[in-house]
């Protein structure tokens, strides 16, 4: 806060200076630098993560939290436990670095080998020739030659890729580091525990969000040396920024998400259902890796996943805006618009944080939703004030967007339209995603019920749900496409996107928060500690389930609207008028792409399943031969679980990965632009029903297994208890929504975003050399 | 045979004059009647079906089945046994009338009302008014008044619904007829069985595809009295046809699917699950419920259904070529080669028919399966050469069509290969579903493997073959859509659908044998007979559930084709020259397309569901009230069962079928046809998948549960037998795919196809006075 910059605009905004005459003050080259950039916050935000010195309100709970961990708690005084929670957490820490590393390697491999097809691609379009070009939108104009576009573009591509890992590999460190505390703190009440959850969970959203930002930042600043101001060679290299996240993300998000299915599925099939012992009791022997998972899968999959929706909406604005009357003036501030964008939801999300942390505290475990549910609503209100502000400092009056050939006005408040409606949305399926996933409501009450009759009914209401819960999303973010649309074009809908994940911050926040409490409850269970801490981890957990939900709908729907951005910019880029449904070489790419989903959906639910079953054998081996081990005085193998779920995820990712990634550049290789366009239009369409619908099922049935647990109603308790015929019959359901909620759901996002962002990038080598196929015939 | 006209032409064709003499020879105006008209035809189809007069080879059992059905059997002997199916038949055909009878009543409610709105919808569009306007595409012609096309659509619309529900109450009667014949048969033999079931689907096919070109065929030449040589007007009054055949099939598949689900599940919760009794046991309450149900669902939805495809294919290709060169030079016997096409298709079927019947015999369980393939395979082979020569003989060698503004020149060998495409990619989507469905190959030996670790593994294996099987058949119809439309635009794709369902008869010939043996099946279990009969019925119903799959992928890789060539005559009779995917208007409508067949499924499943609860509580309060009941000494109180099964699908039919049907006059009147456009394309792409996928997972659980009890490999033994945990896994996954495959999947096809069809029956209404919303604001 207390960099010169952003008190000067602080002053500017106190004497409430028209915008032009404060753009004018400052000059259009000057960048209104992101708050999150200036030294001294970045050192705020890595106080409250590494080292916990006090902060005004939590001071105590900090000091406890970090200094203290292996001392004697007050009143509580078991120092057996606290030393036991400290070597599960080493352990579960452990496993997921070595399994992070195992698979950056391979990841690595891919990395490498993708960066040379990216260079060779691109290069190969004016033929490796060093000559500079006419540029595509200025034709009087010359750009830099096509060659450098390519070095440029691998360059942002590995930024991008080492950026993501770097995100995802943070967010497991701090995870990792947070669950034993939280376990910890669940000694002293829910309210404690909650607070140490969500500030881990916070502090990792400020991390990767400030973070992405700054290498972007970074990024821009260092091409514009080379480009100068050739901006549109500039921006379209940049997009291979949000390439290269979304590539890793896909990578995280598949491994991650089967090595953790895996073992869940294997733990809970076995030890829950066959041996009738708890959830993460000690003596399942894939319990390690079930908590190895959650991190690895749920916090860094989840990490670099939405690092990369970012990082591409960011891309997806830039590029778009790069050939409006911003790029054409030069007019840098408006051309970071985006970006400022983004820096201001930094600012709204910390102030939104302290409303969960400090202002207010949690007392009883039916407060931890509404508080949830608080930080949407209050970051929503805030942020709209911040994006009135930052449209109104940083953008004209008036500017034109280009808009496929044609050239749009757009004024400044019609642009703060755009942002507000996509950030509504977000909150619109943000309410939607927590009415049918949180047990608080009937549709999972519903769910719970229909178990009364058994598993069978149980799916089938399920998965009604979840298709049911996509209705109203549907309707958000097509009322934004067309109002963002028809008020700013393609770059409407880009920004509508960044307007969505403009309270990425909290929206991390709270959805890593579930994994923690999750990670927490199994710490509790194994280290032998009382029934009551974790029942207040698990209530923790149901939340968690809820707002893992929620923030899978903003993954989601922002990742149509960026989807859409990129694919308008391809359009733009690839040279083609229009995608007309009603040419057969658009509509086969259009049912294809449709098609594609279930594709991966299959591959990676198929992975879950086959490596349960390896899971299922070696832990029925296990109880099977070693003696003592039900009757817990001999321990079991973890690493052979650990082993198996390694094996598996790296093994498995890697067909749904090259689905993902070849797609693109085989049908825009041998079918040209046009099929390409209908297999992105396709994909995006399809792809975002089911991944609503996968993720809300998986949500809402591992929440009515929770709410039969607690029995918290008198309805229930009639389900319940633990271990009866309804409850055997949710945990079924539990077991099935995990890979769809976890693994293909999630990922799917990340396959529709990826696709478009892929295809821009190499848009111009498919312009140029593509559609083999339609010219032999 | 006896025709003279059908003679002639074979005389044509045996002499092979060149096929422009023969159609000169024939003058234009002339129609080659379909031989199935034929009156000798008709008799000899309803003598096979109703009287069981000796049949050249199948003498032996048409006798005894028929004329002996209540006497002794040679070398079975048990007479009360065969008093007992006629019981049951009886009990079972009355229930199917009543229920068919009161869904008529309520249907007809609909039909008489949206008669009234097309009248009024279509009257409007020139203010009622009585005097001829100007035709849409040759515009210095004076076409007939909206008024009377109004007029016209309305009663096109009433004949296609009747038509529809007679197909559907035919069928019906045929299968009620045929069950406990079966059964009887059975006692003889897996052969003889089969060749009941068989022929029966047989007469069934032959009836619906026949009655359905017959009332067609006349009401054009009806319908020409009025119209002269408006064809363009015409052939647009008789979409009506389509629209009335698909809105009957609609609720007749989501009626009955409720209905025969409803009963389904809820028999098999109390009675396999929880009382460890058979399926089908008399002792259920909910069997006969069950036993009506697949009549009602299973065949009377289905023969609606394919009706319905039918009806719209032909009327999609008519509407079409009424603005090709055929329609603007009046020949009438080009303009008939899509109902020519479908007569070959008859006469094909015929002699395919033969081969499974009369040319071989099924001795054994496992030869059940080739026949059906055997089936596919030569209808396939023989059509080729069917369409080969209907397309020599019937067509110019180069005729021109109306594409999107632009005309162009198709030679009569080019549609050759558009029909023959189609066919062809129905044989490759058969195969790829018997593949998926078919317990003879790994897919579903690995979910019935994947038994072994509960019903979680076996869900989600399931749900991912699912996905899986989608890939092939979506690249087939992807490939005919290329092909068809690149040859000759939309009338390719409309004969390319025609094509896929010129083999409908042996199509529903395999279809409807399946719940035939189903219901034998059940007949043989509430006759008290012995063991080894109902492992027959159980083999041939194995087979069934496989054949019904391919059924269910024909029903849906043609209604793809169907829509589409329907969406391209809206868009042309809309006005619209494009579907820019691009224009906020059209991606709105696709986004949102694309949600609603979940939206579809989520109601169809969710009222399954429910109905399936108040089944399983009235069947657990008979078992626990009714002293004796599972002792068998006290009879259960069936018809409570039927009226809960028979309310519940009543009232729960109408919210999906309002949301098919409201949808497009919403969207059109709202939004206009540009949106409606983006509708169409999105419910398409999405559909299909989701249908597909829906009917192949349901019926791979299905046979994964029958290839555990049948344990007829080592493999299959290790998992079974009845009543092991991986067959109540089983039992658990065939429960759940009840819904999918016979209630939600089946319907969405309707829902794509009607769609459509309605839209394309009210373009004139949405092209004057349709997007309110956008003129408002």
């Amino acid at each position: 806060m207390g960099s010169p910059l952003f008190s000067e605009v602080i002053t500017e905004i106190l004497i409430r200076r028209p915008p032009v005459q404060f753009r004018e003050h400052f000059s259009p080259g000057f960048l209104l630098p992101p708050p999150s950039f200036s030294p001294q916050w970045v050192m705020l935000v890595a106080r409250v993560r590494l080292s916990p010195r006090p902060h005004p309100a939590g001071r105590q709970e900090e000091r406890r939290l970090g200094d203290y961990l292996l001392e004697e708690e007050e009143g509580v005084g078991d120092h057996a436990v606290v030393a036991k929670c400290a070597e599960i957490q080493n352990a579960i820490s452990e496993g997921a670095t070595s399994f992070l590393f195992t698979e950056y390697q391979y990841v690595g491999v891919f990395m490498v080998a993708f960066a040379v097809l990216i260079f060779l691609f691109l290069g190969s379009v004016e033929g490796f020739s060093t000559k500079g070009q006419p540029c595509t939108y200025t034709k009087d104009k010359t750009c830099k030659p096509a060659l450098f576009n390519a070095i440029f573009s691998t360059v942002a591509f590995l930024l991008g890729a080492v950026t993501s890992l770097f995100s995802g590999f943070l967010g497991m460190k701090i995870a990792t580091y947070a669950n034993a505390r939280t376990t910890l703190e669940a000694r002293k009440g829910v309210g404690k525990a909650f607070i140490t959850a969500f500030r881990s969970g916070a502090v990792m959203g400020f991390l990767l969000a400030a973070n992405g930002l700054l290498v972007l930042y970074i990024s821009i600043n260092l091409f514009k040396l080379y480009y100068g101001d050739d901006w549109e060679g500039l921006f379209e290299a940049i997009t291979g920024y949000g390439l290269g996240g979304s590539s890793m993300a896909l990578f995280g998000r598949v491994g991650g998400g089967i090595y953790t299915k895996a073992a869940d599925v294997g733990a809970d099939l076995v030890g829950k259902v066959e041996r009738n012992i708890p959830e993460d009791d000690p003596r399942n022997p894939a319990v390690i890796a079930d908590n190895v998972g959650d991190n690895v899968g749920d916090i860094a999959g989840m990490g670099s996943d939405l690092f990369g929706s970012y990082a591409e909406s960011s891309c997806a604005a830039l590029v778009v805006a790069s050939i409006s009357s911003f790029g054409i003036n030069h007019d840098f501030t408006g051309m970071c618009y985006p970006l400022l964008i983004s820096s201001m939801g930094i600012v709204v999300c910390l102030v939104t944080t302290l409303f969960a942390t400090d202002f207010f505290e949690i007392k009883a475990v039916k407060e931890i939703e509404p508080a949830l549910k608080k930080q949407l609503i209050i970051s929503t209100a805030l942020m709209t004030l911040g994006i009135a502000l930052v449209s109104w400092l940083a953008l004209p009056s008036s500017f034109t967007i280009f808009n496929f050939g044609a050239q749009k006005q757009v004024k400044n408040w019609e642009l703060f339209f755009c942002v507000a409606i996509g950030l509504w949305a977000g909150l619109v399926i943000g309410f939607v995603t927590e009415y049918y996933t949180s047990n608080a409501y009937s549709p999972v009450q519903d769910v719970a019920d229909s178990c009364r009759t058994g598993a069978a009914t149980n799916v089938i209401f399920g998965l009604a749900l979840g298709y049911k819960s996509v209705i109203i999303p549907i309707f958000a973010i097509a009322l934004s496409i067309f109002v963002s649309f028809s008020l700013a074009a393609m770059y409407g809908i880009a920004v509508a996107a960044l307007g969505m994940l403009s309270t990425i911050a909290t929206g991390l926040a709270i959805d890593a928060y579930g994994p923690i409490s999750d990670n927490a409850g199994g710490i509790a269970e194994m280290a032998g500690m009382s029934h009551r801490i974790r029942e207040r981890t698990d209530a923790l957990d149901a939340a968690g389930n809820t707002t893992a939900a929620i923030g899978k709908g903003f993954a989601i729907g922002s990742a149509a609207l960026v989807s859409l951005a990129l694919f308008g910019a391809f359009v733009s880029r690839a040279g083609i008028k229009m995608v007309d449904v009603l040419t057969p070489k658009v509509f086969i790419g259009l049912i294809v792409g449709a098609m594609l989903p279930y594709w991966f959906s299959a591959m990676t639910m198929k992975s879950v399943g086959s490596a349960a079953l390896k899971m299922v054998e070696e832990v029925r081996r296990q109880f099977n031969t070693i003696p003592g081990l039900m009757e817990g005085t001999a321990k079991p193998d973890y690493a052979t679980c650990v082993k198996i779920s390694t094996d598996a995820s790296i093994k498995e990712m890697i067909p749904p990965g090259a689905l993902v990634m070849l797609t693109p550049l085989i049908v825009g290789t041998l079918f040209g632009v046009e099929t390409l366009s209908g297999v992105l239009a396709g994909s995006l369409v399809s792809g975002v029903q089911i991944a609503i619908s996968a993720s809300n099922t998986g949500g809402a049935w591992d929440n009515a297994k929770k709410y039969i647990e607690a029995g918290a109603s008198e309805h229930a308790r009639t389900l319940g208890p633990k271990g009866s015929e309804p409850h055997k019959a949710a945990v079924i359901g539990d077991t099935i929504g995990d890979p769809l909620k976890d693994t293909s759901g999630p990922s799917l996002n990340i396959l529709i975003k990826l696709m478009a962002v892929e295809s821009l990038v190499f848009a111009p080598f498919f312009a140029t050399h593509g559609g083999l196929l339609f010219r032999i015939f």
